[in-house]
């Protein structure tokens, strides 16, 4: 399939450390000129964190973009130059909730608001799990809770955890798993 | 749970019709101040649309901002002053692939990038569908195409189908009629 969109020139609209926004002057599949405003995310990570006795790790916080207290798997974004996404993974999960996992499984990656944003999120099942002591960032506030998997996915169908990546990646683990 | 967040003022950085982006100076939970930016997108839908033969409806388009064609359930945007989500979902879905449905089912919603955005995609299961035209917008330039429902699971499990809402709407219809 060949791109039906032609670029005619671009500039950053905004920019901080977590985005970016890029306003392209394009030209439509139509042919008509308009705006195009893209949104660019780091790569991202998110992690179902199983341990041996079937419970997954969840991640409570305030989100100030939603003004809500959310329940999450663990996740974070990617840093500048970190080119190895399961390393990211590893280091995030570590930092958020102090867990090391010995297996890793991909669960695939998915593509968020797409229409308006290049933003992609990896999704990783972590298992033989070790707690240690966790290091969040300064401008995080953390709990960490542990649920049964049938717990999470429950939360997930009636609509208690509702974090995009979080219930893709739940109900991506129990497919796997049943 | 409270707000360990306090805004101290509020300006918008970036607009177009379909994404706005405030920066607002805080005071983190820790008490430093810094700037969050928060991407504002309008409230969209998403709908999984289940004909009698066990088949889905299937978007293809290019997406600019990811640079590549996918294929995605029917999706958009509500538009300003449209209350009734619902009514959004009916509206996208007839507008994008000419389906009509009679049946209307929740799946819930989800909310995409809660880092650095407020973005919540309502999910629909559709049934007893009618095909009529479609009127796409002169912006969009759209496929559809009849996956039966195990090869779209299989898409979505297999990372062809990865853009988010699609692939939680797939997982959580099987999940509702497995």
């Amino acid at each position: 399939m060949q791109n039906p969109w032609k670029t005619l020139s671009s500039r950053i609209a905004y920019e901080n450390p977590w985005i970016r926004v890029r306003e392209d002057r394009v030209l439509r599949p139509d042919g008509q000129p308009g705006l195009y405003g893209v949104i660019e995310l780091r790569p991202s990570v998110a992690i179902v964190a199983l341990n041996e006795h079937e419970q997954v790790a969840l991640v409570g916080q305030w989100r100030y973009p939603l003004d809500r207290y959310t329940w999450e798997i663990p996740r974070g974004a990617s840093r500048d130059g970190e080119s190895d996404i399961l390393q990211a993974a590893r280091r995030e999960l570590r930092e958020e909730t102090g867990i090391e996992a010995r297996t890793w499984r991909s669960l695939g990656a998915i593509d968020l608001c797409n229409g308006v944003m290049r933003s992609t999120e990896h999704l990783f099942l972590a298992t033989d799990l070790t707690l240690l002591d966790a290091q969040p960032d300064p401008e995080e506030d953390l709990l960490l809770r542990w649920v049964s998997f049938d717990e999470a996915f429950r939360m997930v169908m009636e609509n208690e955890l509702r974090e995009a990546s979080s219930a893709a990646a739940i109900l991506k683990t129990r497919s796997l798993l049943s």
